[in-house]
Parts: structure tokens; C-alpha cells; sequence
């Protein structure tokens, strides 16, 4: 088969489209024939050499796909040779098959397509794990959404809705703004703002019971001023740095919770598996699909054999949703 | 009746025992007879001026008490003058008499006699609350109690103990660390030294799923080093200071949780209240105590009127367990 490889760790530029020795499947894993891949901006940080692959992952790049299962490693039950699938993956997913541990796998949600699934599942299971599941958003709280305009954020902020939340959602420029009412947002706000202040303006004093946090230490403190009481930041990325001051008053006197949790590193079964959240985005999200309250969000698609190009797109800026990675031989 | 009332903010110096108006019951209260107080170091931060009494709250110092309810305000069931009980304070335990939301209120545990149970309501209500309700520790589980000698300290290794967690147990010197593996901790370390690295190399590199941390800024770091994938950092004083640099990507590394939370100024009913938590520590904790298996650890005992000298004595380090205040003329 051929997938992306790395020649050595920089830009765009080491990326190629290359033979590559098929994966084989281990018990309980699946090869899955890629239809299409779609790029996060952790396989940026991988590419630099920022983010180490976890042990036993493959080297390949690509947290998710879709496509039609191959072939059944030993032990398999529920999944057959042709089912349309996607994946979540902790690797490997720019390429042309993929081997995963069939609890990984999701079916295609209804109305949407095989190739439009293959950028679901890294933002239906970070923000249903993050915001559902360890933060407990609740119905009728009010969940800020920092970047509502990227792929994670054009998801959260339609499953959130559809879940009953008063949902904030912030972006840089109109009409990216525009898109977050678009999908829902009940209150927009443009991240140049003060925006703790501006969403406390919008909701009566009150803030925010759960922000999405993808910038880290910059937005630290503007987030926790930002929370209500009981308040919940859960931070997924740090694209504005690592290291803050932590006030710890402010966190008591709130009685805040802050974690920064990814799926990459989580164990595939068990206790805060993929698993147990594929099982769970299964069952609460896939059906939002259904119900036409949440859609797929591409914002461009490209030839795998493009990836590096993609890449470009996103780390420029102004993507709105996601970017899929279409295998050219599918 | 009579009180501790402050002259003004400042040292123990400023507490004295004198006559003040009884309290009313409000709908839904009690007003309790008071058999003892216990000193809480909160009281010692109240003194100082660093503790503002929430809104609605009583003036006078105290977050717990004991003793025989003397009269039920409107609306109030389930409870009958005379009983026997203990209780959750928002302020108000330093007197001879009490209101109190009779939802605050618990019966005395077996076992115990009304004058301990006056120091149970906050450390058993503080340990449930951040540890099992918001921590979820669960059975097999590695828990490290910072400070373990303290009145929280002592409770918390019992009722983990009980709980059926491995507990790990701080204190600063050697014979309190003999009364932390008395009380039943696996695990004791001298925080003098790296309490991260000490717990690793008893855990096989494990560290803590869960910690209740009373430093604050000054421990945050190495907590952070000794949690466990998926820890969660508790956090209830700011003895070591009140401001430090996060790394949030050791927090993403590890999916940990960063939580800081009071009682004090929790609702009194709803969501996250106090309500909840009295009822969950009466139906999990109580038994506990009459199974023989938590049991209370009193250091020692001051007539209310001395209530000065109990501070002193908290203040100068050393106490193992909780300082009791009792009412003189009870």
C-alpha cells in the first residue's frame, strides 16, 4: 500500500507519498481499506517532532479514518469483511489500510458519507470525553467553546446544542463568528475581546459551567475568570504555551476543576479507554446524526498523497471545520 | 448566650467570650444546644481577615458543632427537639447556641460520644466531599493524603482505608508518620523529602490516583509529578501560598484533573450542595464509625471560653487530629 511518510522530522516539506509494507491485523484488530483520513493539528505537532507516537502505535500519521473493513484479526465479533466504518486511531491513518482494535471502530452515522465520516471520530470522541464525560455538561448549562470555528469546535458546538446547553462559542473574525451562530452558538465572541468579561456580559454574571480550551497557558487566566462556580476548564490543546501562573484562590474560591486530557495515550480498553468512549459517542452521538442536529463540517478536501498541502491550509489559519485526506485509489 | 466574638481582625488576642443575641431559627432551620466546636484552621484564616463570611452566613466563628437540637423552625421533619446531633456550619459553632439548616444537620454516629462527634461534620464532610464525590477514588486505588496527621489528614486515612483504597500519608516527623501507619496508611513519607519520588518508588512507579493537598502553590509541582495517568489533584488549602506556575502539558501527559474546593461557600441545597454532601457522608461514611473501622481522633480539648488558646495551639504546629471547644455550661 502506500501511505504518507516522514523522511525526518520539520515541515510540510518531509512528507511523502510512499510504499509501504501493508499492516497486518493482531487479535482483536481490523484492517480497514482507507476511504478517507482527515488531519488534526496534533499530526502537525507530530511532523515537527513535537508529539511522540505512544508505544506499540504506528508511526504513520493519521488519528482517524474511514473506509470498509478488510480483513478480521482473531477474536473479532460484531464487524464483518466490507462493512463501511470509521476508526479511531492512534496512528496509521494516512494510508491506504489501517489495522485497529475493532473497538475502535464506529459505523458510518446515518446520512452522512463514507467519506465525510473519516473526520468524526477524533472530534466526536475529545469533545464528547472531554465535555460530557469528565467535564458532566449538564442540560441547561452553558459551555464556552474557545475556537468554535475548528473542527473540534464546529462539532461542540452542535452536539452541545443538540444535548440542551446554552452554548458561547469565540473565533477571530466575523465571519467565522457567523458560522458559529450558524451552527447554534447562542452567544459569539471574538477572541481579540476580554472574554470572560464579554461572556459574563452575555449571561448575566453567571459564565461559563464548561469551557473547551485549545490554547492553553495564554488563555489560563482569561478561562478561569471566565468559569462559574463548580466550573469545569478542560484544556485539549496548547497552541498558546505550556507554562502559566496558576492563581489556586481563584480556583477555590470557585470550587473549579481544570484537566487537560487527550485520547492519543489512552489505553484501548478499560478503565478511561477508547473504547469506553467510542461505546459512549456511539450511543449519544451517532444518533444526533440521524436526527439532523449535527453534521459534518468539511471545510476541503484533498488527495492523501496531498497531505502535505493540507497541512499547509491548516496551519495558515481560517480553516472552518475539518480537512479530509482522500485515498486516491479508493 | 454567650459567644466568641472578634474586637477586630487580627490574632487570637482579639477572641473573647461573651454575651450575645440567641438565634432564631429561619424555615427550615434547627437551633441547636452546642456541646463543642472544634477549631478549624479556616477559623485561624477568619481571625487574620483572610476568610470573608459568605453572604447570610452568621459572623461568629466555627463550621461545626455538636450537641442537642433546642428548637425546629418551620417546615422542619425528620428531626425532634432534644435529638442528639452533629453539624455542618456556614459560621456560628464558637456559642453556646446555633441555627442551622436542619438539612446540615447528621445524627451521632454509634460509637461516638456527643462531645467527639462535635469534630467530625467538616473533616468527614471535606474528605467525602473532595476525595470520593468529586475525586472519585475508587477501591484499589492509590490515595496520598498531604498532611497526613492533621484533623482532615487523620480522617482521611481511615476512611480510605476503610473505603478500601492503598493510602499514602505525608507528616513531618517520625512520630507522626508511626501515627499515620497506626491510623492504617500503607505508605508514610516525610515531606521533607521528594514526597513524588518516595511515593513512586512505593507505588512501582504508579504515584497517586488521587490526592487531598492542603500547600497549595508551594506543593503543586511535585503533586502534580506524583499523580498517577488520570489523577486528580484535590486541592482544599493554600498553607504554601496561593500562586504557581502550572504546566499544563505535564497535566495533558498524565489527563490529570486540578480541582480546589470549599464547603464553606457551597448552597445549602440543589446541585453541589451541602445537603448532598451531609447526605451522602451520612449514608457512607456514619457506618464507618460504627463499624469500628474510622474512629474520632481528638488531640485535644478547650473550654469554648478558651477558644484563643486552642487557635495558639493549632497555629504552633504539631496537633494530630482535631482540637475540640466545649461549651462550659452545657
Amino acid at each position: 500500500m502506500k501511505a504518507i511518510t516522514l523522511a525526518e522530522y520539520g515541515g510540510p516539506e518531509q512528507m511523502a507519498w510512499e510504499e509501504v509494507p501493508d499492516p497486518v491485523p493482531g487479535p482483536g484488530e481490523v484492517v480497514v481499506d482507507v476511504v478517507a483520513s482527515a488531519v488534526n493539528r496534533a499530526d502537525l505537532l507530530q511532523v515537527q517532532g513535537n508529539y511522540p507516537v505512544p508505544p506499540g502505535a504506528s508511526e504513520i500519521l493519521g488519528l482517524e479514518c474511514s473506509g470498509r473493513i478488510a480483513a478480521l484479526g482473531e477474536g473479532v465479533t460484531g464487524w464483518a469483511v466490507g462493512d463501511e466504518v470509521c476508526a479511531l486511531l492512534a496512528g496509521g491513518g494516512y494510508a491506504q489500510k489501517v489495522a485497529v482494535p475493532a473497538v475502535q471502530l464506529l459505523p458510518i452515522p446515518d446520512g452522512v458519507s463514507v467519506e465525510e465520516a473519516g473526520g468524526l471520530p477524533e472530534v466526536a470522541c475529545t469533545v464528547w470525553s472531554n465535555v460530557f464525560m469528565a467535564g458532566a455538561l449538564a442540560e441547561g448549562e452553558t459551555f464556552l467553546i474557545q475556537g468554535g470555528s475548528s473542527g473540534i469546535g464546529t462539532h461542540a458546538i452542535q452536539v452541545a446544542k443538540a444535548f440542551g446547553a446554552r452554548v458561547a462559542a469565540t473565533a477571530g473574525h466575523a465571519d467565522r463568528l457567523q458560522t458559529c451562530r450558524d451552527l447554534g452558538a447562542d452567544i459569539v465572541i471574538d477572541y481579540h475581546d476580554d472574554v470572560a468579561a464579554e461572556l459574563k456580559k452575555a449571561t448575566d454574571g453567571h459564565g461559563a459551567d464548561v469551557i473547551l480550551d485549545n490554547m492553553g497557558a495564554k488563555a489560563l487566566a482569561n478561562n478561569l475568570s471566565a468559569l462559574a462556580k463548580d466550573g469545569r476548564l478542560m484544556i485539549i490543546g496548547m497552541q498558546g504555551g505550556v507554562k502559566a501562573e496558576l492563581n489556586i484562590g481563584a480556583l477555590l474560591a470557585k470550587r473549579a476543576h481544570i484537566a487537560a486530557m487527550g485520547l492519543r495515550g489512552r489505553p484501548v480498553e478499560g478503565k478511561q479507554s477508547k473504547a469506553g468512549i467510542v461505546a459512549q459517542v456511539r450511543e449519544r452521538v451517532w444518533p444526533m446524526f440521524g436526527a439532523g442536529t449535527v453534521r459534518p463540517i468539511v471545510f476541503e478536501r484533498f488527495s492523501m498523497a496531498d497531505a502535505a498541502e493540507a497541512h499547509r491550509r491548516l496551519d495558515g489559519g481560517g480553516v472552518v471545520g475539518k480537512l479530509l485526506l482522500l485515498n486516491p485509489d479508493a
